[in-house]
């Protein structure tokens, strides 16, 4: 039932030599829940103290090209494109974070997505962590994916 | 005020050459949350379908060691110890991931412990996602940090 | 005669953009020869112990996937399947792996095999060196190749 | 018994943050077996052909330096001093590969001699595989290891 | 009109995902510029002195398989060819590098040519910074480019 | 004479594990020169078309702390500051690169310096390069370089 581990119960990656190549799409979105003063130090005056979505921004970038290097069963995929989007929430208070990855290969970019997003959200923690500890990285999920046999799956609002 | 941030509003590595070696650990968790019934999948006779807590532990420990290569203002630290616990609670229902880091360095290992957490939240939602695909990874927190200047931190419960 | 160096002598990484994608395959294999009693350690009550199979199975996985980061001339493969057979033999005694790589691309796995076959042994050496410093690893080499212009490769039993 | 495991046999990576920083070093040695003729094309002619063993010497020193990164429980370690010997052996016939590594760190370098033994290997097997796919790799073992608490460790003749 | 910018100014790994696959090559050179006495080093009885330029064109090589590693917005991209020249020039005086690398890919292969390039040009200076620390790294540039919908790029001589 | 190099003319990482852990710092500076319309584009009303310094900066950032895996003979050494200075320069016209790198280490820090210089360099010209393809990278030298036996370095002017 589980199609990472054969019938004895061994993780393997498994075999999708027989699948198309087809276009597929994965969006996923994550938040970091902080005070309102330290979002404070991310949205006021950002040109003077620095880009923090703009790192965070680049951390995901590079982090969905490793996908593969970290998630111990993911297939390597020739990712075709990656965008992120990071944006100031006041009513978290905090930052929310949505990733967006494209390929045309023979598995999803599920697991892109969401390291894209994990990333840039402790990278976005690395920054801010000398005003706060205690910033909570929560809502990881997928939000869609298309392309596949499976077909299009949307997440519930 | 950001200290991953010159006077210009600069990235950069921040300088620690000046701190001294010392003692450090941190722990951190999270949390992955799923249908009751995805959690049976991990949990009943787990030998036979394969050990999705073992594979998500190796996965966290080896990212741990990578955490310097992907958080990009991070130093790289030698580290001296990397242990994760993760214990189903059927009350989430989910899976809960605890990572303990120790090193001898100039600066402090959260990144590290957050790291491990993240990805092996990730290969958790990798290996049940044929199973649910709204599964969700939360609560990503330090829970406790030892040793440098700044002394113990420990989060509220 | 040595395809990896051109008529100057020099290394390069062989050009093989006129080659047609085919589906490739290449098994491998190798063991690690102990001690009984190290073997033992390894076979007897492996849910307490600790599942040292499991681990090397992952690494030698991840391996199999940073085969052209670790083998200079090596083309980069987008890997369609990796898996890992692990299995104690009393008659060395010691443990023999078995790694089968697939692809869809322009050139072969075998060196994908053999690499996750060696780091496999390795994991397993790593595992096991505080009860038993002089195994050996022996015996790494290729089983059977199909797929591509040279056709079906098997090893002399 | 088995270190690497915590008491209900999870993997982790063993803490040695209270061992002392201690210089080590160890050695060790494989070999690549393979029919005569192909110990020719290493052997003759050297300059015009290609240096085999100068590219093996190469992916086997920076394979030592990636060896945390490959083997799941190691520790990693501030490298000091990485040789590589690789010298032909008419008698097996093939080549002898030995890696000499030190460090001065908290525990030993054994997987990293073991590991540029091993990728040393696997590129000779990579540049002569057009010429020969049945060569063997064979006899990877750890020769000698000084330094740390277990003292020297000398491998029978 | 920076592609690697969208329209709010935010970086992203733009989407190739509609171009269609086609070959493409780029060819990249630069040069160390050294002393006399320090290119006679590389250049004087390079058998008994070791290969600097071996070493290097292997790095290069290397380095070109890793470039969407190193350059945040690159395309992973299936190399399929990867040479480099490295010829002393005594006019310089100091060593010309040139790079050629190819794909069949959705964009093209310019910045692993440069990257070749470049760490080529890095390796040697690591290698000679003994004997003279003022050399200079100079001249990277793109010579040639071919195919994709831009076409034929050459450049002036 | 070459330190990489022993007595047969064979590369190794050369042994430090005699010499004393010091405070080195290393500054290392390069130039991408490109027309005054290329240079426009990215010092004119940088909020909205995206910041082309931030990218190249992070990324040289985060290729400083690779280098031991980029150059093969050099050492992984634990840096402690990474700082890079991009200016644009209307007399080249172009940008200027700088990078200071620190350790506590037994060795220097100049390939981490002029790494980080050439990625950043790199990742510029792949920012600018749908606008203009001869731009030329030129320049990388080391400008200073203190600490360990060999004392203070400082390039001419």
């Amino acid at each position: 039932m589980l199609t990472h581990f054969d019938g004895k119960g061994q993780a393997h990656m498994v075999d999708v030599s027989g699948k198309p190549v087809t276009a597929r799409e994965a969006v996923a979105e994550g938040r970091v829940v902080m005070a309102a003063g330290t979002l404070a130090l991310v949205t006021d005056d950002r040109a003077a103290k620095g880009d923090v979505a703009g790192v965070a921004r680049l951390a995901g970038i590079m982090a969905a090209k490793r996908t593969a290097d970290l998630i111990p069963l993911c297939h390597p995929l020739p990712l075709t494109r990656i965008a992120i989007d990071i944006d100031p929430d006041p009513a978290l208070p905090g930052l929310r974070v949505t990733a967006t990855v494209r390929t045309g290969g023979q598995t999803g970019v599920e697991m892109e997505a969401l390291t894209a997003v994990s990333v840039a959200c402790l990278t976005i923690y690395d920054m801010l962590k000398a005003a706060q500890k205690d910033m909570v990285i929560d809502g990881i999920r997928l939000l869609r994916k298309e392309g596949g046999k499976s077909g299009l799956f949307e997440a519930a609002p």
